[in-house]
């Protein structure tokens, strides 16, 4: 059994010519994930054509104890779908499982392959005159497969949910080659447990997502976009919730932007400028949107933000007049990370709290941030509106990269235990992968965890679904 | 071990005197479903004050083998809360458990325990100017652990989803007596498997739900309300899509109206009336709502109409032009069960296909009614927006009951027949229970029901939770 030169020989009978990839240079970006953390080595790398191929390699995998590692953009921050350096794990691409099989566009739904990238997806729905709301930084190159392993989140959340809220149904390949088909494309189906939704978000280790059934909505036809100046984190939550009251909840991103991802940007990111003329400490970048033709969203949003200048919240705004105003807008925040990286070194936390309770954890974790790391300067901006804080410190001018390093771990632990105090997350949108085993094993409710376990080995008994990440085997 | 003195005397030492029910009177409707389709026998009925207790309680059956059932308002439409006949198991009342934990508005959610009553959360939310889009016919009695155990739908489904997608976290008693507490409120969480998922629509077999952090929505402050006589259930489709692109996605009510349904309401409901002159084979009632104060929902209804009109989808409209015509409409929708009651006896179907296959469903399954059963009339109606159709064949005038009651099973059969073919759910609301326990062997996908299998033993080793509900042993 772990003689490799046989079950590999008996591997290529079971795809496909053009399923083994052998090509080096084609095969090395496979092999380290996107932030260049990891880099590992695969007994082989097999790129099935269809379900039944995925099969019939899991059922083989299973039968020989070979660890199977999942593979789809590789756009992975956790290092989630890179092997590990033993050579004895097979790395599972499902890069050519890239049809859609079809759109419903009376019951909003669509029916597609787990290698289909995002923003093609994304293209099809607009051509059934449809919207599909799941979009993120890396939507041209990641993967349906990858985005629903990982429950990824991205820029609609707040008004569309992460991944998961998208799928109505699922086609699996469980570790023994078993498949599970429930592409059904139901709203209502009661009839036991929601499966399901334990393969979203569970990075590969339960069996592979070879196609899903996705939710879509009506095409948006207006949009009304605005920058903000707030007064403080506090002001911004109580705007968000008057802006989803008065635009009849309609918000669809709410991003909240520190002074400093101004002076970064501006700096850093030719043809960036500050949107408005005096400065504040805080800002927000809001965005309401709606199927309706004619919405007079630009007018409604107006009209909010002029009650909020009254109560104190906002001290000044710009509202979109144009596209053009609305791309530089988000341009702005977009490159908050491209700028980060421009600065220096820093170090990164994706977390959640409670969106109520942002502004406090803003002060407490910001506060400790600034007595006891003085190499290093706070840049907090995120998804405010579910609670989302990319809370990351930055080398401060005249640091040097090492003295920050020296105190990653302990700022890491700083700030998780913070989260942890606000009952949040120390991974919002992320997830696991192997870079955050041991925070999970520190953070976790121990008693949902002792459950992940006994499902893990319920599901797959032999410990060959991309092993050792999310768990410890 | 089967002495059952003494373990009910151990019992009585782990809660407080109230929790212990002894009444007959108060007793005997807990032992009897909603239906009246079951009668059980309990070894005793506790319900405990709070989540310990429900756990000390737990760990005492565990260890003792004995089943448990929990019991929330007791309106399950199959049986899921009704003991059986051995008097050995313990009927669980999760009632004492009602207080409403806390809301946060500027997170925009509600923790509550399991006994609490669904409209008294919806007053509660109401108070805290929300708005929790859950509501069922049974709202009154109904409570939020039952509703989340069974994963509720009911009239909003089409905006808001299933119970589930409202939980952002659950306080459960796993069947060990462990209490595993989730209860964070966070939007964006992806540190492991949705264990979460699991309890929600797992009827208490998998463990007890005695607290939940759920979703709360803006205040609906308009409302638009149309009665609508449509050509055929295709052009309720097409409206359906046009509506919800047109109307920016606000379309929360959109029920399906067969012909049978105004003649059988108008004939046995004092008060209600055909809201139009002209006669139609199908109608639709059809609510926006939206958060917003000064939307112009009726007008854009009203345009959204007329175009209709003018497709040919649409035939004749009232749209509610004050809240006494908005209530005689769902008066007329809400009393079609009930004139059904008073119009005879009927087979009931609680049934859902993808949105877009429910007129060519109705057409292909109420022809078999047609050819087959002479003794039946097809009365149809239900959810379109979401795809779920009460389908049930009444008495026909001059027939017996006996006539009907004699194809029963013969009917149930063809129906889910039907239903599988459309890639349908048999159960899309009310769930397995013991009513349709062989209805999931037959329909479930068995890839897909052997993991359910899997995660029971994993998570109830010893079978005590629920016994017989959803799955056999």
């Amino acid at each position: 059994m772990n003689d490799h030169a046989n079950p590999l020989h008996q591997l290529r009978t079971l795809v496909d010519d053009a399923a083994m990839l052998t090509d080096p240079e084609r095969i090395a970006p496979m092999l380290r994930d996107h932030r260049a953390l990891y880099r590992g080595h695969a007994l082989a790398v097999v790129a099935p054509a269809d379900t039944a191929a995925v099969s019939r390699v899991l059922a083989f995998c299973n039968e020989h104890r070979i660890g199977v590692v999942p593979q789809g953009g590789n756009t992975s921050y956790c290092g989630g779908a890179t092997p590990d350096a033993s050579s004895s794990q097979v790395l599972l691409s499902l890069a050519r499982l890239n049809r859609v099989r079809s759109i419903d566009a009376a019951n909003h739904t669509m029916t597609a392959e787990a290698g289909c990238v995002l923003a093609r997806l994304q293209a099809a729905a607009a051509e059934a005159d449809r919207y599909l709301p799941l979009s993120l930084g890396s939507e041209g190159s990641c993967m349906l497969g990858g985005n629903l392993s990982t429950n990824a989140g991205g820029l609609n959340v707040i008004h569309y949910g992460m991944a998961r809220e998208l799928v109505l149904g699922l086609e699996v390949v469980l570790a023994d080659g078993r498949v599970m088909d429930t592409l059904t494309g139901l709203r209502k189906d009661n009839t036991g447990y929601d499966i399901k939704s334990l393969f979203l978000g569970a990075e590969g280790t339960l069996g592979v997502i070879t196609a899903a059934c996705i939710k879509l909505y009506p095409s948006l036809k207006s949009r009304a976009t605005a920058f903000i100046a707030v007064r403080d984190p506090d002001a911004a939550v109580s705007l968000l919730g008057s802006l989803r009251a008065a635009s009849g909840d309609c918000v669809t991103s709410f991003e909240l932007i520190p002074r400093i991802g101004i002076d970064l940007t501006t700096r850093h990111i030719p043809g960036v400028v500050d949107p408005l003329s005096a400065t504040s400490q805080w800002y927000v970048l809001c965005e309401l949107s709606s199927s309706r033709a004619q919405e007079p969203l630009d007018a409604m949003l107006q009209a909010a933000l002029e009650q909020a200048l009254s109560k104190g919240w906002v001290s000044d705004a710009a509202v979109a007049q144009a596209d053009r105003e609305r791309d530089a807008f988000w341009r702005l925040r977009e490159s908050i990370p491209e700028a980060q990286r421009k600065d220096g070194y820093s170090l990164k936390h994706d977390i959640s709290v409670p969106v109520s309770q942002v502004p406090r954890f803003i002060e407490v974790a910001g506060g400790w941030v600034a007595q006891h790391i003085p190499q290093g300067v706070l840049v907090s901006y995120g998804h405010l509106g579910d609670g989302n804080l990319h809370f990351n410190i930055n080398q401060r001018p005249g640091a040097q990269v090492a003295q920050l390093q020296a105190v990653e771990q302990k700022v890491k632990r700083a700030i998780h235990d913070f989260v942890k105090e606000f009952d949040g997350s120390f991974s919002a949108e992320h997830g696991i992968g192997q870079l955050k085993v041991f925070e999970l094993e520190r953070y976790a409710n121990p008693v949902e965890l002792d459950l992940m376990k006994r499902i893990k080995r319920a599901l797959d008994p032999n410990n060959i679904m991309n092993p050792g990440k999310v768990l410890r085997p």
